[in-house]
Protein backbone atom coordinates (compact mmCIF):
# COMPACT_ATOMS: atom_id res chain seq x y z
CA UNK A 1 0.00 0.00 0.00
CA UNK A 2 2.14 2.88 -0.96
CA UNK A 3 -0.09 5.32 0.72
CA UNK A 4 0.77 4.22 3.81
CA UNK A 5 4.20 4.58 3.57
CA UNK A 6 5.84 6.52 6.61
CA UNK A 7 7.19 9.46 6.30
CA UNK A 8 9.29 11.78 8.65
CA UNK A 9 10.48 15.11 8.76
CA UNK A 10 13.95 15.56 11.18
CA UNK A 11 14.33 19.33 12.45
CA UNK A 12 17.24 20.58 15.10
CA UNK A 13 14.61 19.37 17.91
CA UNK A 14 12.09 16.79 16.93
CA UNK A 15 11.41 13.95 14.60
CA UNK A 16 8.05 14.71 12.89
CA UNK A 17 6.28 11.39 11.84
CA UNK A 18 3.47 10.91 9.39
CA UNK A 19 1.86 7.94 8.39
CA UNK A 20 -1.13 8.82 6.15
CA UNK A 21 -3.35 9.51 8.75
CA UNK A 22 -1.90 10.89 11.93
CA UNK A 23 1.51 12.68 12.57
CA UNK A 24 3.92 12.44 15.44
CA UNK A 25 6.94 13.98 17.11
CA UNK A 26 9.62 13.23 19.11
CA UNK A 27 11.97 14.68 20.65
CA UNK A 28 15.77 13.83 19.10
CA UNK A 29 17.44 13.68 22.62
CA UNK A 30 15.47 10.40 23.77
CA UNK A 31 14.03 8.64 20.77
CA UNK A 32 16.21 5.55 19.40
CA UNK A 33 15.49 5.33 15.00
CA UNK A 34 16.36 1.85 15.11
CA UNK A 35 13.56 1.01 17.12
CA UNK A 36 11.38 1.95 13.85
CA UNK A 37 10.35 -1.45 12.49
CA UNK A 38 8.71 -0.12 9.33
CA UNK A 39 10.10 1.59 6.04
CA UNK A 40 10.73 5.25 6.60
CA UNK A 41 10.98 8.21 4.00
CA UNK A 42 13.04 11.17 5.76
CA UNK A 43 14.44 14.48 5.14
CA UNK A 44 16.46 15.76 8.02
CA UNK A 45 18.64 19.11 8.95
CA UNK A 46 19.90 17.48 11.22
CA UNK A 47 23.79 16.12 10.21
CA UNK A 48 24.91 14.34 13.19
CA UNK A 49 21.31 12.35 13.15
CA UNK A 50 21.58 12.11 9.10
CA UNK A 51 24.97 10.07 9.77
CA UNK A 52 23.28 8.32 12.16
CA UNK A 53 20.50 7.28 10.02
CA UNK A 54 21.92 6.33 6.73
CA UNK A 55 23.46 2.85 8.66
CA UNK A 56 19.81 1.85 8.94
CA UNK A 57 18.12 -0.30 6.63
CA UNK A 58 14.89 1.41 6.73
CA UNK A 59 15.49 4.71 6.85
CA UNK A 60 15.65 6.25 3.39
CA UNK A 61 16.92 9.96 2.76
CA UNK A 62 14.61 11.60 0.42
CA UNK A 63 17.45 14.41 -0.23
CA UNK A 64 18.98 12.58 -3.34
CA UNK A 65 16.37 12.98 -5.53
CA UNK A 66 16.02 16.79 -4.94
CA UNK A 67 17.11 18.84 -7.93
CA UNK A 68 19.05 20.74 -6.41
CA UNK A 69 19.64 23.15 -9.41
CA UNK A 70 16.64 24.75 -8.68
CA UNK A 71 17.43 25.83 -5.00
CA UNK A 72 20.87 26.78 -3.00
CA UNK A 73 23.57 24.41 -1.80
CA UNK A 74 23.52 24.57 2.12
CA UNK A 75 19.45 25.32 1.57
CA UNK A 76 18.04 23.49 4.39
CA UNK A 77 15.95 20.60 3.05
CA UNK A 78 13.06 20.87 5.00
CA UNK A 79 12.22 24.35 3.10
CA UNK A 80 12.93 22.92 -0.12
CA UNK A 81 9.92 20.22 0.57
CA UNK A 82 7.95 22.88 1.65
CA UNK A 83 8.48 24.62 -1.40
CA UNK A 84 7.94 21.14 -3.50
CA UNK A 85 4.06 21.21 -1.79
CA UNK A 86 3.00 24.55 -3.41
CA UNK A 87 2.76 25.98 -6.97
CA UNK A 88 2.34 29.88 -5.56
CA UNK A 89 2.64 31.59 -2.77
CA UNK A 90 4.93 32.78 0.68
CA UNK A 91 5.77 29.82 3.04
CA UNK A 92 6.58 30.75 6.67
CA UNK A 93 8.00 27.08 8.57
CA UNK A 94 7.88 28.55 12.23
CA UNK A 95 10.30 26.35 14.33
CA UNK A 96 13.56 26.82 15.73
CA UNK A 97 14.21 29.12 13.36
CA UNK A 98 11.20 30.78 10.80
CA UNK A 99 12.19 30.41 7.47
CA UNK A 100 10.39 32.03 4.29
CA UNK A 101 10.36 31.14 0.75
CA UNK A 102 8.59 32.26 -1.76
CA UNK A 103 7.41 30.25 -4.63
CA UNK A 104 6.11 31.27 -8.01
CA UNK A 105 4.69 29.32 -10.73
CA UNK A 106 6.46 26.21 -9.23
CA UNK A 107 9.92 27.96 -8.78
CA UNK A 108 11.66 28.92 -5.74
CA UNK A 109 12.51 32.59 -6.01
CA UNK A 110 14.16 33.08 -2.56
CA UNK A 111 13.93 33.07 0.68
CA UNK A 112 15.34 34.04 4.21
CA UNK A 113 16.13 33.21 7.85
CA UNK A 114 14.59 34.57 11.28
CA UNK A 115 15.14 33.56 14.33
CA UNK A 116 12.50 31.37 15.88
CA UNK A 117 9.56 32.70 18.78
CA UNK A 118 11.49 30.86 21.55
CA UNK A 119 15.35 32.08 20.20
CA UNK A 120 13.79 35.32 20.19
CA UNK A 121 12.31 35.63 23.32
CA UNK A 122 16.12 33.98 24.94
CA UNK A 123 17.89 36.44 22.62
CA UNK A 124 15.67 39.28 24.60
CA UNK A 125 16.05 37.60 28.04
CA UNK A 126 20.11 37.52 27.73
CA UNK A 127 20.46 41.11 26.66
CA UNK A 128 18.65 42.14 30.00
CA UNK A 129 16.65 40.48 32.76
CA UNK A 130 14.31 43.55 31.66
CA UNK A 131 13.07 42.40 28.99
CA UNK A 132 12.26 38.78 29.61
CA UNK A 133 8.63 38.92 28.46
CA UNK A 134 6.49 36.30 26.72
CA UNK A 135 5.76 37.56 23.30
CA UNK A 136 2.43 38.66 23.01
CA UNK A 137 0.31 37.36 19.38
CA UNK A 138 -2.83 39.44 20.40
CA UNK A 139 -0.90 43.13 19.73
CA UNK A 140 -1.81 45.78 17.46
CA UNK A 141 0.79 45.96 14.29
CA UNK A 142 -0.40 49.48 13.29
CA UNK A 143 -0.46 51.29 16.95
CA UNK A 144 3.83 51.79 17.85
CA UNK A 145 3.31 50.47 21.69
CA UNK A 146 3.84 51.88 25.24
CA UNK A 147 4.85 48.73 27.06
CA UNK A 148 7.26 46.61 27.51
CA UNK A 149 6.00 43.55 26.61
CA UNK A 150 4.43 44.53 23.47
CA UNK A 151 7.68 47.16 23.01
CA UNK A 152 9.82 43.54 22.31
CA UNK A 153 6.63 42.05 20.66
CA UNK A 154 6.44 44.35 18.04
CA UNK A 155 9.80 43.91 17.45
CA UNK A 156 9.69 40.54 16.52
CA UNK A 157 6.42 40.47 14.89
CA UNK A 158 5.70 43.88 13.34
CA UNK A 159 9.10 43.68 11.58
CA UNK A 160 8.53 40.24 10.19
CA UNK A 161 5.06 40.73 9.63
CA UNK A 162 5.57 43.90 7.20
CA UNK A 163 7.99 41.87 5.02
CA UNK A 164 5.92 39.19 4.15
CA UNK A 165 2.73 40.55 3.47
CA UNK A 166 4.81 43.17 0.96
CA UNK A 167 5.31 40.42 -1.37
CA UNK A 168 1.68 40.02 -2.02
CA UNK A 169 1.00 35.90 -2.06
CA UNK A 170 -1.49 33.42 -0.77
CA UNK A 171 0.47 32.66 3.09
CA UNK A 172 1.22 29.24 4.02
CA UNK A 173 2.78 28.19 7.74
CA UNK A 174 3.84 25.33 9.20
CA UNK A 175 5.98 24.38 11.79
CA UNK A 176 5.77 24.05 15.53
CA UNK A 177 4.11 27.56 16.01
CA UNK A 178 2.45 27.95 13.35
CA UNK A 179 -0.61 28.56 15.23
CA UNK A 180 0.94 31.83 17.12
CA UNK A 181 2.28 33.16 13.94
CA UNK A 182 -1.30 32.74 12.15
CA UNK A 183 -2.73 35.21 14.86
CA UNK A 184 -0.62 37.82 13.10
CA UNK A 185 -1.76 36.54 9.08
CA UNK A 186 -5.46 35.62 9.75
CA UNK A 187 -5.72 35.43 6.36
CA UNK A 188 -3.09 32.38 5.79
CA UNK A 189 -3.58 29.04 5.71
CA UNK A 190 -2.08 26.81 8.57
CA UNK A 191 -1.41 23.61 7.08
CA UNK A 192 0.53 21.07 9.78
CA UNK A 193 1.54 18.33 6.75
CA UNK A 194 2.97 20.99 4.12
CA UNK A 195 6.34 19.13 4.32
CA UNK A 196 4.79 16.00 3.60
CA UNK A 197 3.01 16.94 0.81
CA UNK A 198 6.34 18.52 -0.63
CA UNK A 199 8.04 14.68 0.13
CA UNK A 200 4.97 12.86 -1.29
CA UNK A 201 4.82 14.86 -4.92
CA UNK A 202 8.70 14.56 -5.30
CA UNK A 203 8.48 10.55 -3.98
CA UNK A 204 5.44 10.26 -6.82
CA UNK A 205 7.34 12.43 -9.50
CA UNK A 206 11.37 10.72 -9.01
CA UNK A 207 11.07 7.88 -6.57
CA UNK B 1 32.08 76.41 33.45
CA UNK B 2 28.51 74.40 32.46
CA UNK B 3 29.92 73.45 29.18
CA UNK B 4 32.33 70.76 30.42
CA UNK B 5 29.93 69.00 32.73
CA UNK B 6 30.62 65.23 31.92
CA UNK B 7 27.29 63.19 31.08
CA UNK B 8 27.53 59.66 30.73
CA UNK B 9 25.38 56.74 30.03
CA UNK B 10 25.31 53.31 30.87
CA UNK B 11 24.08 50.45 29.06
CA UNK B 12 24.14 46.73 29.24
CA UNK B 13 27.86 46.49 28.60
CA UNK B 14 29.43 49.75 28.95
CA UNK B 15 30.03 53.34 30.16
CA UNK B 16 29.46 55.81 27.66
CA UNK B 17 31.23 58.85 28.43
CA UNK B 18 31.21 62.61 27.35
CA UNK B 19 32.81 65.86 28.28
CA UNK B 20 31.53 68.27 25.47
CA UNK B 21 34.73 67.62 23.39
CA UNK B 22 35.25 63.87 23.11
CA UNK B 23 33.39 60.62 23.96
CA UNK B 24 35.08 57.55 24.89
CA UNK B 25 33.62 53.94 26.38
CA UNK B 26 34.64 52.15 29.18
CA UNK B 27 33.39 48.34 30.04
CA UNK B 28 31.04 47.77 32.50
CA UNK B 29 32.90 44.56 33.70
CA UNK B 30 36.39 46.48 34.69
CA UNK B 31 35.47 49.70 35.05
CA UNK B 32 35.37 51.52 38.69
CA UNK B 33 33.48 54.10 38.63
CA UNK B 34 34.89 55.56 42.20
CA UNK B 35 37.78 55.96 40.11
CA UNK B 36 36.01 58.75 38.41
CA UNK B 37 36.99 62.56 40.15
CA UNK B 38 34.96 65.22 38.51
CA UNK B 39 31.15 65.32 38.79
CA UNK B 40 29.36 63.28 36.56
CA UNK B 41 25.87 63.04 35.33
CA UNK B 42 24.27 59.84 34.02
CA UNK B 43 21.72 57.78 32.68
CA UNK B 44 21.96 54.10 33.23
CA UNK B 45 19.67 51.30 32.11
CA UNK B 46 21.68 48.69 34.45
CA UNK B 47 20.00 48.27 37.47
CA UNK B 48 23.03 46.75 39.69
CA UNK B 49 25.59 49.57 38.94
CA UNK B 50 22.68 52.20 39.32
CA UNK B 51 22.25 51.02 43.08
CA UNK B 52 25.68 51.13 42.97
CA UNK B 53 26.64 54.71 41.91
CA UNK B 54 23.78 55.64 43.97
CA UNK B 55 26.17 55.43 47.28
CA UNK B 56 29.24 57.46 45.02
CA UNK B 57 29.27 61.59 45.83
CA UNK B 58 30.24 62.35 42.42
CA UNK B 59 26.97 60.59 40.81
CA UNK B 60 24.00 62.35 39.48
CA UNK B 61 21.71 60.10 38.46
CA UNK B 62 19.36 62.65 35.38
CA UNK B 63 16.44 59.68 35.35
CA UNK B 64 15.00 61.80 38.28
CA UNK B 65 13.96 64.84 36.36
CA UNK B 66 12.26 62.88 33.33
CA UNK B 67 8.56 63.41 32.65
CA UNK B 68 7.59 60.19 32.70
CA UNK B 69 4.03 60.51 31.94
CA UNK B 70 5.03 61.34 28.50
CA UNK B 71 6.98 58.05 28.15
CA UNK B 72 5.98 54.39 30.03
CA UNK B 73 6.99 52.79 33.47
CA UNK B 74 9.60 50.23 32.14
CA UNK B 75 10.68 51.96 29.42
CA UNK B 76 15.04 52.37 29.52
CA UNK B 77 15.97 55.90 30.31
CA UNK B 78 18.58 55.80 27.61
CA UNK B 79 15.58 55.82 24.56
CA UNK B 80 14.08 58.69 26.61
CA UNK B 81 17.33 60.80 26.27
CA UNK B 82 17.49 59.62 22.91
CA UNK B 83 13.76 60.83 22.04
CA UNK B 84 14.14 64.24 24.27
CA UNK B 85 17.10 65.03 21.82
CA UNK B 86 14.55 65.52 18.73
CA UNK B 87 11.09 67.43 18.16
CA UNK B 88 10.41 64.90 15.34
CA UNK B 89 11.69 61.90 13.79
CA UNK B 90 12.67 58.16 14.15
CA UNK B 91 15.52 57.11 16.17
CA UNK B 92 17.27 53.89 16.13
CA UNK B 93 19.81 52.98 18.63
CA UNK B 94 21.68 49.81 18.16
CA UNK B 95 23.04 48.87 20.65
CA UNK B 96 22.98 45.50 22.77
CA UNK B 97 19.44 45.30 21.70
CA UNK B 98 18.31 47.85 18.59
CA UNK B 99 15.33 50.31 19.90
CA UNK B 100 13.08 52.10 17.36
CA UNK B 101 11.43 55.17 18.54
CA UNK B 102 9.03 57.86 16.91
CA UNK B 103 8.51 61.15 18.02
CA UNK B 104 6.61 64.04 16.73
CA UNK B 105 6.45 67.56 17.76
CA UNK B 106 8.42 66.79 20.37
CA UNK B 107 6.03 63.88 21.16
CA UNK B 108 7.42 59.94 22.13
CA UNK B 109 4.64 58.15 19.87
CA UNK B 110 5.85 54.85 20.82
CA UNK B 111 8.58 52.61 19.92
CA UNK B 112 9.54 48.93 19.65
CA UNK B 113 12.68 46.43 20.52
CA UNK B 114 14.22 44.08 18.11
CA UNK B 115 17.58 42.03 19.34
CA UNK B 116 21.26 43.39 18.95
CA UNK B 117 23.27 42.47 15.69
CA UNK B 118 25.58 40.48 18.15
CA UNK B 119 22.75 39.01 19.72
CA UNK B 120 20.89 37.58 16.05
CA UNK B 121 24.29 36.16 15.07
CA UNK B 122 23.93 34.72 18.12
CA UNK B 123 20.57 33.43 18.03
CA UNK B 124 21.20 31.80 14.45
CA UNK B 125 24.66 30.31 15.99
CA UNK B 126 22.62 28.42 18.75
CA UNK B 127 19.62 27.16 16.73
CA UNK B 128 22.30 25.89 14.47
CA UNK B 129 25.83 25.29 13.70
CA UNK B 130 24.68 25.81 9.99
CA UNK B 131 23.49 29.12 10.35
CA UNK B 132 26.73 30.75 12.03
CA UNK B 133 27.31 33.57 9.86
CA UNK B 134 28.21 37.16 10.51
CA UNK B 135 25.31 39.03 8.96
CA UNK B 136 26.07 40.88 5.61
CA UNK B 137 25.48 44.61 5.35
CA UNK B 138 25.53 44.70 1.89
CA UNK B 139 22.78 42.83 0.39
CA UNK B 140 20.35 43.82 -1.97
CA UNK B 141 17.01 44.42 0.19
CA UNK B 142 14.69 43.80 -2.79
CA UNK B 143 15.77 40.35 -3.60
CA UNK B 144 15.00 37.69 -2.22
CA UNK B 145 18.26 35.28 -1.23
CA UNK B 146 19.48 32.64 -2.60
CA UNK B 147 22.63 31.91 -0.23
CA UNK B 148 22.46 31.19 3.34
CA UNK B 149 24.24 34.10 4.85
CA UNK B 150 22.05 36.72 3.02
CA UNK B 151 18.88 34.69 3.96
CA UNK B 152 20.16 35.34 7.75
CA UNK B 153 21.08 39.03 6.79
CA UNK B 154 18.10 39.42 4.55
CA UNK B 155 16.55 38.20 7.96
CA UNK B 156 17.67 40.55 10.48
CA UNK B 157 17.85 43.58 8.24
CA UNK B 158 14.44 43.67 5.52
CA UNK B 159 12.32 42.85 8.57
CA UNK B 160 14.11 45.74 10.14
CA UNK B 161 14.12 47.91 7.16
CA UNK B 162 10.14 47.59 6.24
CA UNK B 163 9.03 48.50 9.57
CA UNK B 164 11.43 51.85 9.47
CA UNK B 165 10.71 53.37 6.57
CA UNK B 166 6.93 52.71 6.16
CA UNK B 167 6.77 55.69 8.98
CA UNK B 168 8.05 58.15 6.46
CA UNK B 169 10.02 59.67 9.00
CA UNK B 170 13.79 61.73 9.39
CA UNK B 171 15.76 58.63 10.36
CA UNK B 172 18.85 59.45 13.27
CA UNK B 173 21.06 55.90 14.02
CA UNK B 174 23.08 56.16 17.23
CA UNK B 175 24.80 53.15 19.45
CA UNK B 176 27.70 51.29 19.22
CA UNK B 177 26.40 49.47 16.03
CA UNK B 178 24.85 52.91 14.54
CA UNK B 179 27.31 52.53 11.44
CA UNK B 180 27.03 49.00 9.93
CA UNK B 181 23.02 50.06 10.51
CA UNK B 182 23.70 53.13 8.39
CA UNK B 183 24.92 50.91 5.49
CA UNK B 184 20.72 49.69 5.10
CA UNK B 185 19.41 53.28 6.05
CA UNK B 186 21.75 55.54 3.40
CA UNK B 187 19.54 58.37 4.09
CA UNK B 188 19.98 58.33 7.99
CA UNK B 189 21.78 60.41 10.28
CA UNK B 190 24.55 58.93 12.49
CA UNK B 191 24.89 60.85 15.65
CA UNK B 192 27.05 59.28 18.07
CA UNK B 193 26.03 62.09 20.66
CA UNK B 194 22.17 62.11 20.30
CA UNK B 195 22.03 60.93 23.88
CA UNK B 196 24.16 63.13 25.47
CA UNK B 197 22.39 65.84 23.34
CA UNK B 198 18.97 64.91 24.92
CA UNK B 199 20.70 64.94 28.27
CA UNK B 200 21.66 68.22 28.08
CA UNK B 201 18.71 70.00 26.65
CA UNK B 202 16.67 68.25 29.66
CA UNK B 203 19.49 69.48 31.90
CA UNK B 204 19.01 73.16 30.83
CA UNK B 205 15.22 72.52 31.27
CA UNK B 206 14.71 71.06 34.46
CA UNK B 207 18.04 71.05 36.72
Amino acid sequence: MEDTVTLCDIGNTSYHFYDGVEDRREDVLTFDPSSVKEEVYYVSVNSALTQRLSTLDQWHDLSKYVAWSSYYETMGIDRIMACEAIEEGLIIDAGSAITVDVVEAGRFMGGFIYPGIASMQKAFREISPKLDYKLSFELDLDKMPKNSQDAISYGVLATLYREVIRHNKKIYITGGDANKLAKIFPSATVDELLLFKGMKKMMEKRC
